[in-house]
């Protein structure tokens, strides 16, 4: 098991640019095409949890298109032999903290999502 | 790539139980174990972002060894391979809902989380 061997690292860190980019802009189709297209796929976001391809796709079409931009901090890829990958990173969106947690791996159709978690860092009253 | 092959779904809920059995147990050495002893293993938490094995095992022996009982839910393991995983699940403490995501692989040494994100649902006035 080779780790972060460079050019898997270096698909990775693409398909990663690419949903980001997808993301601010509200890309529908990219973000859908994103995540693979399977019924265990599954995103657990902010406030909901999909289960499933459809369910994940139904949220994106129905999201509004503004506020979206973000800034991404201690960004961690890392690539586990030539078909799995996790993606991390801490966020900055509308003054909140968030997490964005992502498992790729690498099907004939290319580098695709099976299981994401977003989550928002608690306010301060709401410490568990 | 074969999703789910049998012998190794039942490796990797096994290792998910004993997991799930270390953490309602405090069993800290093997929650600290399970938990890649790599620098880019991480694991985001309710309230906090962990990098490395390092901080993620200080993190496990300072926590507080009360109220760690839970109720899982809809949790849903899929491998991918022979080699990697992703666990996920929804859980009941406290009154509180939450959500947790492993990313799983199988080194020489056993099957390692190599990336978690804990989080919990927003309070009903804190929805993001």
């Amino acid at each position: 098991m080779q780790v972060d061997i460079p050019e898997v690292l270096a698909e990775v860190k693409a398909a990663f640019a690419e949903y980001e980019r997808a993301l601010v802009t509200n890309d529908v189709a990219v973000l859908q095409d994103l995540f693979r297209k399977d019924p265990r796929t599954l995103r657990y976001g902010p406030a909901e949890n999909l289960y499933g391809w459809e369910q994940i796709a139904a949220f994106r079409a129905a999201r509004p298109a503004v506020g979206l931009e973000r800034t991404l901090a201690n960004t961690v890829i890392t690539t586990y032999g030539r078909h799995f990958a996790t993606a991390n990173t801490e966020f900055l969106r509308g003054g909140r903290r968030g997490r964005q947690s992502q498992t790729w791996v690498r099907f004939p159709e290319g580098w695709r999502v099976v299981a994401a978690h977003v989550s928002l860092m608690p306010l301060p009253d709401q410490a568990p």
